[in-house]
């Protein structure tokens, strides 16, 4: 059996990491399926997905990490194809992945206690994101 | 169809890299499905699921690595919360990720010859690590 | 359902980056499942799988950010264990991952638009490099 839900999120210019395991746990727990893998994906090249324990501090540690690999005030050629100023969140989202596959049983996902799931929009400017939630198991 | 299957493995302080590429490939050959998708996932938001060429040398020179984009003894703000002292392992574990899902025909695992499957825990102290590996597939 | 395919793509020496996405997407279109899971992995400790928008200066700029982790050019312990050259390669194909999984519905891939699947290869010399999608869904 399988299940596709889709839906969407507002996030801030800059990288903004929201916290969605809410909206993923819901989807587990109103399908059919009873345990199996359910695969969490962001469309779009500037946007990831990972887990991190979600509290303002840690994530402020995050970012100071992304800065060191691509800094949100560097050169980027990327700027030179379209004339966007988007480069680091190309090169973040590259290194972070489009997705992350969760086990879930009981129709639970099973996550440590510290352990939310996290959408990270890395764009320079506000977008509207849409998570692809595919549960296949049975 | 689908099978959920759990072990534990005792991980010491600092970052600990695990070779489970042989507990991983008896679970896939003990199941009675024949190809599919293995999910391999740990529970808890200082630790990760990835694959290396598991031998000392390679190991030492990735958390060189690790240490130029969370170093061990850097200043973390997640110290500020809870005064915890393993903020490195929670930016490292969020830039690697807690699953990493692998194809198997057979009921073996298709893996490179010098390829294996690894836990990487990252936290500041012993931990006795859940691993869930989620198989899907017929 | 399950479909297990693989495909060969030859890479050039040094970070080779190759957009591998009509050869998933046609794997998936080809495939008798409607909609599911598609994983995506490459087997071998020196490559990953990930996704960018695939244009020569965003790839650049990628590569540019993994020498900052990991440099072409670095001292790595790996290289005294076999004599070996590609140290950054290990350390780059672990940060990365080896596989990538990305949701599919009415037998297409759900991406951005300017979201392309790639092989990325680290290794230091051409390599003829075997990936695998495995498909479960129905």
């Amino acid at each position: 059996m399988n299940k596709t839900k889709t839906f969407t999120i507002p996030t801030k210019a800059g990288t903004d990491v929201i916290d969605i395991t809410s909206e993923v746990s819901k989807i587990v727990s109103d399908s059919k399926i009873k345990s199996g893998i359910a695969c969490v994906f962001v469309a779009g090249s500037t946007a990831s997905i990972s887990t991190i324990e979600f509290e303002p501090n840690a994530v402020k540690d995050l970012k100071r990490a992304l800065d060191k690999i691509a800094p949100e005030n560097g050169d980027y050629e990327h700027h030179k194809t379209w004339g966007d100023d988007n480069g680091c969140a190309h090169v973040r989202a590259c290194f972070m992945g489009p997705s992350r596959s969760f086990p879930f049983e009981d129709k639970k996902l099973i996550l440590g206690t510290w352990q939310q799931i996290v959408l990270l929009d890395f764009d320079t400017k506000n977008r509207e994101r849409k998570i692809i939630v595919q549960i296949v198991g049975k």
